[in-house]
């Protein structure tokens, strides 16, 4: 045991050694089942190849080097999405190329930050920030490339799409030292529509605004590289739209019990993923016969989308979330202190932000330790 | 400009430089008011010298080895508690004394961690969990100081107060190499009850149950130098119960959108304390006249206790929080591209755990960087 500690000393911020038992891991812990993350990757690239586009999986979700190069050389993935510029430069650091960011930046000191990365993309959404990256990439001598993000239903940041995508488009095309590079397109608010007719007219509506789009882009003699959007939930819907040409799938490789809702058209959860990230927490109080408490709470679990989902453990139940604590209803009194429990997290982008390593396990044993390279990475 | 940029690259994980303003500090980031700050430290150390207890703040609020220090040294801390042994591992080897984990600790390779730290106190609720501590502190040759932990109201951890609990203490004082130290009796789910009288009732409870088991163990010849427990909402009433001896407040220091709304029986805001606490966020994308996108959104802010409030700027409210994205009604089109908002959190210790860094701030300028010693220390 004391070979245990002494392993888990040596970054002492670790909570697993590799060769350990998963129920020697130290609770909460992020755990990714890794056969399943990898039948996950395996899913997508055989959906991509099938429906002829690329893959720029969203390392938003996950904040992970390993993972990145994973999904790049293995996954079917041409670079990857982050959104925030700390984000792309803790990935690039790491060696990851070929980097969108899908977001707009602003900020003077992030556009110099930006600006000194060759070969990352960025989205803009009005005129000015089309000046101020233009006069950041001529004051570094360096060509940044530029989507225009279009307004398509989630009503955040874009462009309306259609005539005012079109001029700012000429305008990036006509600034010195950036490139118009194509559309981002995502429709954000539509991926966790249950229902798939529903969700299918959401994204049917953003499908047209950008076809519309990238046809009068091409009367104006601009060609789009990339027309990107598209997640988890919708995936299929973009790929096989013939007009959007680059996904940006992020959850697809964990779910989540948000995501597990999901319906396709079939009934079946979309896109047949499987959960391959839980929260690994321990019992740590048995009160009373019919409740348990067990030591992951909101600091260990984002609870946006709801309270984790307890696998494969029937007859009891994540009830509520204090800072620290889970309460956890056992009407059979089924739970014993030290008992693990595999949670599936509300909302998994969030919940990896949490954590400082994911911790791999295959065959009930710890394989790997891959640190969440871009955590809290949010500047 | 690229002084700054020199400046932030120096840890090249920082989102701000001392000496930087205000409005050039990357954002989202987590601001400290230093002036606020140190008045709600000297309002809480007046509380407890004229309540005559003690303070030991909870660091689970702040996990800081810098803002512990400052209680102890200049806020009338006589140690601190810790929720983990993870947050107490971090904050012992940045030199905080006299620890206490306010929690129970069951998994064995927990128990042989804690066992390696000499002079921290942790809770029991079972025989088993005594037990377990008693064969570490014998297997290292050290001693333990145990909190008995009495369930008082909010059902989460806790043996019966009374008969059940004095007889949990009589085994940890016939245990070899433990230390019976007293009662721990926090009663959370009070703390954020919003009406004075009814949150003054709940607490009632609590104190007579700590009261009433404080006497049997006086009969049973056992006596508590520490009887602990209250928070923010309520440590006026525990502190004058009578009974209590030790106060573990953690949130007086920041303040947070959740506590703002718990008056007291006066009607003001709970122990005259002050937002010191803030995400600092900036508008980056301004799609339409009536409603702005700023830069913090799931990943910045735990909204388990509600979306944020905008701190000194009135006309416009945070409406809803993406994973990356807060998005804001201007009705008015009051805001601008990268206008700075300062964010109230709706609960500030989730919050503070999403942070590497505290940027302290006064008169406009950043004073201060105080790393998160304890971030994501969860396990």
């Amino acid at each position: 045991m004391d070979q245990r500690i002494a392993a888990l000393e040596v970054g002492y911020d670790v909570p697993a050694a590799v060769g350990m038992d998963i129920s020697e891991i130290q609770t909460p812990a992020l755990i990714v089942d890794l056969d399943a993350f990898e039948r996950n990757c395996a899913r997508m690239k055989e959906a991509i190849e099938r429906m002829g586009v690329r893959l720029r999986p969203h390392a938003k979700t996950h904040k992970s080097a390993d993972i990145a190069r994973y999904q790049i050389e293995h996954g079917g993935g041409c670079g990857v999405c982050c959104q925030k510029v700390s984000e792309a430069e803790a990935l690039a650091r790491a060696g990851i190329r070929d980097i969108l960011v899908s977001n707009e930046v602003r900020d003077p000191l992030k556009i110099e930050r930006l600006a000194r990365h060759a070969r990352i993309i960025v989205c803009a959404d009005d005129a000015t920030g089309v000046e101020a990256l233009s006069a950041a990439a001529v004051r570094h001598g360096v060509t940044i490339e530029v989507l225009v993000e279009i307004e398509c239903g989630a009503r955040r940041c874009g462009v309306a799409a259609g005539a005012p995508a079109v001029d700012l488009a000429r305008r990036v095309a006509a600034a010195q030292n950036l490139i118009f590079s194509g559309l981002q397109a995502y429709q954000g608010a539509a991926q966790h529509i249950a229902d798939a007719a529903e969700r299918g007219a959401a994204i049917g509506i953003a499908i047209e605004q950008t076809r519309q789009t990238v046809r009068l882009l091409g009367v104006a003699g601009l060609d789009c590289a990339i027309i990107g959007g598209a997640g988890t939930g919708s995936f299929e819907i973009e790929g096989n739209s013939g007009v959007y040409n680059e996904l940006q799938c992020g959850s697809y490789i964990f779910m989540d019990a948000d995501y597990g809702r999901i319906r396709d058209a079939g009934g079946g959860v979309v896109g047949g993923f499987e959960n391959a990230l839980f929260v690994l927490t321990a019992v740590m109080s048995k009160p009373e016969p019919d409740r348990a408490v067990c030591d992951a709470g909101l600091k260990a679990l984002a609870v946006d989308s709801g309270l984790p989902v307890i696998f494969d453990r029937p007859g009891v139940r994540y009830a509520a979330a204090n800072d620290e604590h889970g309460k956890i209803e056992d009407p059979d009194n089924l739970l014993a202190i030290n008992d693990r429990l595999k949670l599936v997290p509300g909302h998994c982008d969030p919940t990896c932000n949490l954590y400082d390593w994911y911790v791999g396990v295959r065959g009930g044993k710890v394989e790997t330790l891959w640190p969440v390279t871009a955590r809290g990475k949010l500047y």
